[in-house]
């Protein structure tokens, strides 16, 4: 067994990380953290762990120090700017990170900066940092020391659009990726705005075209086709707990058809468990993915405007953010990739 | 037209007030005041209002002595204790006052202090103030000048379990009160209780046999069968916006039988249009008063236990809290009780 | 007061108009037919009417020399094909009708039998009919013996675009129209998929590229640009009962920016009051137009892709579908437009 | 591995039981039956299976024969009745099964006539089944041709009580059971009553007094006191997918108090793991059980009315239907009774 440290207990991802590790067979979690609920058994805030083996376990307060010397590797799932900080101590320290903020997605630290509105203070750790997204960086995460695991709603872009994209299937002007997720995307914050009676059986547009998570997205497609690229990113909040739909929109590069595009995808997916091509006819939904590591894809090509359509529906918290990790994790400490990680949504 | 002002709009009481003004045709709204929200049009922290008579005016600084001046009735939605030193100041000007805060809702001053552990400073307006429920009291309160506005259980309680108390045909014994609420009745507070996440899709009990509504149901109850009653009231939380459905359970006087019983309510309630006994058979959904003053009961005895069940459903919104303040002020101000409320609930 | 019969009382257009018309001040329902329920009084299927002016109302079954005989106008509320044939002998008898399916709101029967695979047998009213939708169309309706009341996402669709496109401040080509939709879009009839646990805590795409509503939006949006238009037109399922939200992306054109558009959009509504352009930096949420004829707009623009996004909301059964049937009989029967049309949302 | 079998796979338990054997270290499920979907792929029904282990499996028609031969025990999740004639049948086969259906609940077939209306026409069984309550038989079920599965509501208001009641610290009579179940409970059924947009943003009772699972109730908690008790239960409706809430009211024996009350559970559940009395103070959210096959009971009293309350929560799908099922076989199949059921619900 591995001992795994989790810094930032409280939050949704937090939560999520201490359910799957709950179940994890290679990993073991022996150290979790929060400032305001150091000294308290984990059950005590979350209540729904009595009477597991996790449910005695001591928040304590953050201390790189002993979090190095007590784990193989470390969870950050605290706010951006102090992820940074804490990544960099425990590098220094020789301790393996799994990064859940922002602070390493970036590899461009002005780029960050422009988006993010703060300093980059710890950039000499960019070339360092690994993008975890195991369908394309499997093999430099298992030998990483610092993954920057990525955002809920990049991992649905890139993995809709990225093959289509790499084998010139679609054109890489004029993407419009239109996301909607469910509310604990926007984080367990008290605020009047994400109050039940403010979210519940409604429905909105947020941060048209400023999303943060723009510039990762653009950057891991100006991989795929070898160029820096702009695309239309937008989200909206869904009355729902988890899960992300994102509807992409691209137009088809002369001669691409469905069928050709399928196997594309199927090829370039070939061997990664964790994404499924759904068969022809059949769409995504949300609730497919809920609670696993699953991203679904749907296919469908609009000959009346040249157009592909790829719908891709993960579970933000656990393709999104805390599965994703272990994966991560589960790669840098030779573990099987999918190790730990329910095959079975919550249906219904 | 009467004019009317609105102490604490941008709670869900005061939201909701907005609304019911809004197309009310002998009461005009022409003060709105928030302390934080001061000098804005009220469109500017409602976007709804845009486009309607109510848009353009300006929330002001609560003031009572212009209120008093511009207003011949105020609302108070604001909590307990500030709605107590404005009712007493607002009185002391002449004007006559809804206060849809449980300042002065129980007669006894110490029932008040022991539940709501607070000093009542006001005490000597209790005996001015009428408990502003129209089935019981519709003559006193039309003489009033201050009302207390039933709180939203106690709304469905009492109209639930009056009739048959009072006919002597259920005991005052052993009475069960097991009520559900939407999630308005909570407030529009940040906290991180009442987050979207933390409601949604899930189910739980709350303050059982604390709930501050406990002793108005009895008080109200206790003047049915004139002496001093106890009963079990417990309260839980729906995730759905409105609406409150309270399951209330009680012993049947020996020899009494539904066909009686449906007589009694039948008899009671005549005259009284907002109070619907459905037909035998028919069970109230908190929808079918959504958005309406009306509330609605089901009963149903069981012979095995001997009991009477009485199921009553209200919006508490509105029958709730701003519903029934409007048709207070109907009466004070020698409308027709129910000028400006909406028959029709918004289905589904 | 006009009299006016609606066919198909017991899907949820059906019960819209109930709600809608039972505080109409100028219309009153004197026939509701349902062959399945006829017989009845509407309290009955409908309990949330009892206490109310149309609870005794019997439903009856559907025969057009009655209606024609008995009612001013009639809405009819049934399934194309079905509503073809009554409007044709309504017709006949001099009615004049609104019809809230799609037979016809396609101009070109041809366009109508490829989309809906069935044959148009009364086409020749085609000529005679004219597209509901009072902002393009107020003075025809006005004037009209047949009303096709627009589809729900039509509506959100059209409203979003028109002004832009009939001024050139966008291009006609690669728009891409991204609509959500709330359950009831999908109607009352018993089915697996949309029971509540298929729906509720989850998110799907839908008909992509095959929406029978394409048509109906390419046809008004061509008459902006003055000929044919081909767009992309997407839906998806919202697990509310009610709202649907358009997010519209359009190319701007050379040298267009946000003030212009936005001085366009004032322009084109002005005098317009059910359509709300929002104040810039606010974006629509389905919520504020919840149970109103209101169509609420956003619009922003994205400099690093040159596109102009419009948000769209309305409330599918009201604006989308019942709302606007009100308002067209308004029109139609001289009355003010808006008239029994509420203003205030329910919120929240 | 034991080989099991499931008769039944469309409905929601049928549903379950596929998620929780998916992941379950002892069990193989190796045939699974629907007269309607019989030769498709399980993931042709079930798209969120595919890339699992059980995507392939084909769906048979139900044949008692081949399942005798292939399973060493079958799982009956069909409706009452049908269930009936094939654990008859299968036994007579030699087969071990876990009916899931209310068939052998009811040691007395005229109380199973009377409260379901039809004959048993297997009452030679009833000898045979056992209650599958783990809690309080484990030992027989471990040695059990026939195990009745106890219905949701019962599992969730027995163990609720049982204890208080076998130790004499409340009163069998006067019992009152307030139960919120999730809409699962209703079934896959097509209907106009349980669509989204008939339960999404509402809640109501059903039923009252007569409840098929009442008997049930009374049945164990009978034996908890050594002689026959009536209680009144009742169900509501909540818009959530799984989840039921219990809260039970209880009049205290004379000097009965909180202290030893909770001793009293504590003792009882000593060493049974699914059942987790939590802290005083805290009481179940349906949330916290979502998954899995915990029952989580909250412990009140009221001195002001001598009463006890008890609050529990359950997964109706899970501990309520197939996770309890699956703990069933597990004791049959001498594996460990926990085997294969996931400990951290799905939170948030």
């Amino acid at each position: 067994m591995k001992r795994v440290g989790l810094v930032g207990v409280t939050g949704y991802t937090g939560m999520e990380l201490t359910r799957i590790l709950l179940g994890h067979p290679g990993l073991r979690l022996t150290k979790v953290t929060s400032r305001k609920e150091a000294g308290q058994p984990l059950q005590k805030i979350y209540p729904f762990l009595q009477g597991t083996k996790l449910g005695d376990l001591e928040i304590t307060a953050p201390d790189c120090t002993v979090l190095a010397a007590e784990c193989d590797l470390v969870f950050l799932a605290v706010p951006h700017c102090t992820a940074m900080e804490m990544a960099a101590e425990l590098r220094g320290l020789g301790t393996r990170v799994v990064d859940l903020s922002a602070d390493f997605r970036l590899r461009d630290h002005a780029v960050y900066e422009s988006w993010y509105q703060v300093p980059h203070t710890q950039s000499a750790l960019l070339a360092e940092a690994v993008y975890g997204l195991p369908e394309l960086y499997a093999e430099r995460i298992a030998g990483a020391g610092l993954v920057a695991n990525p955002g809920c709603y990049p991992t649905s872009a890139i993995l809709a659009l990225y093959p289509a994209l790499a084998a010139g299937l679609i054109s890489p002007e004029d993407l419009v990726v239109d996301s909607k997720s469910g509310t604990t995307g926007a984080g367990r914050k008290a605020g009047v705005g994400t109050l039940f009676c403010e979210v519940s059986d409604t429905f909105r547009a947020y941060n048209l075209t400023k999303h943060r998570h723009t510039p990762e997205i653009e950057q891991e497609l100006g991989v795929a086709v070898g160029r820096e690229i702009r695309l239309s990113f937008n989200t909206h909040l869904l009355p729902i707990n988890r899960g992300i739909l994102t509807t992409a929109y691209a137009k088809l590069s002369p001669g691409a058809d469905l069928e050709q595009i399928r196997a594309c995808y199927q090829e370039f997916y070939a061997g990664k468990r964790w994404v499924r091509l759904l068969p022809q006819g059949t769409l995504p939904e949300t609730r497919w993915v809920r609670g696993t590591n699953f991203c679904d894809l749907g296919l469908v090509t609009d000959p009346r405007t040249d157009r592909l359509i790829v719908v891709s529906a993960i579970d933000n918290l656990c393709r999104g953010a805390s599965g994703q990790a272990v994966a991560n994790a589960n790669l840098m400490l030779g573990l099987e990739e999918g190790a730990g990680l329910p095959f079975a949504p919550l249906m219904p």
